[in-house]
């Protein structure tokens, strides 16, 4: 393990369940001794950092990278990060994911059909009933990764698959420290 | 020393020698095995997570509360932080403080006629013929701290002078470990 922390950023549309997964990692994360962790909910750093930022392209590419700007001074003093945020362009994922180097993107994917399903805060409906504006997915472009270091898809698997899945391949790249054995 | 980190916030009028200060603490505090350190510049921040804000009192506190956020962020994973901002007014000052908690805050003084004549940037005498505006200490307020937890005068002291001041308090106060006898 390296004296940086890294930055595991999941990627996707609102309700696909990045917070839950982050949140769901968290606890593991520090069961591996990995105490030196920070949460950045895209939607509670906007309260702290971004009031007064819509929903534009210019806005979302500012709000994400301050995110990204939060999450480099972290690593570089080796804490981890886990942010959650839409991050609904390549571009300025790629860009915040070249100033930190230790980048894990996680895909969390979700059809839309299944996400208006869901439509757990009501936000979908009102999105294409017209009431939201610029809402991504909706009325607004989502670039999906091309090459994530991790895909899930919350609507064909269970949360703890993945999870797992997560887990697995932060080990496989060497940022966290395989279980050791009973 | 406790598993959090401290942030030791210079505030003063521009040019007063804040960020000189911190440059000069930051080697003596890694010397003492202080190796998680940011140093949070006013400026530096601006371009970061306040691009568009102005100098209104409004802008201004809202500036000083996400340098205060950043700050506590890292100071709840164990990095301390040396944060230099005019951060004129008192109010939001102690509102970070509170929100952080081991927070020393560093006054640092010189008088208004000493700056006008150091003027490094040339800013003061814009300021007095009224070509910048909201130019603190000039034509904007400064609200001195009325019992900071360390007083420098840049004016009557050399800097090797000030920076044993902030180290001997910081030993003090319990944040840094004491220099060990050779």
């Amino acid at each position: 393990m390296s004296d940086r922390g890294f930055v595991v950023w999941f990627t996707g549309l609102s309700g696909a369940g990045k917070t839950t997964i982050a949140d769901a990692i968290e606890p593991l994360l520090r069961e591996r001794g990995i105490t030196k962790l920070e949460k950045l909910d895209g939607d509670v750093v906007r309260t702290h950092l971004s009031k007064g930022l819509g929903f534009s392209k210019e806005d979302r590419d500012t709000n994400i990278r301050r995110i990204g700007w939060v999450a480099e001074v972290l690593t570089r003093n080796g804490v981890c990060v886990l942010a959650s945020a839409i991050s609904p362009y390549r571009e300025i994922r790629d860009e915040v994911k070249a100033s930190i180097g230790n980048f894990v993107e996680v895909h969390v994917h979700c059809s839309i059909e299944e996400l208006t399903r869901r439509d757990v805060k009501g936000l979908y409906e009102k999105a294409i009933k017209g009431e939201i504006k610029n809402f991504t997915g909706v009325s607004d472009p989502y670039e999906e990764p091309v090459n994530p270091d991790i895909y899930v898809d919350s609507e064909k698997e269970e949360l703890a698959d993945s999870v797992a899945k997560v887990m697995a391949r932060l080990e496989e790249l060497g940022y966290v420290p395989a279980r050791t054995p009973a």
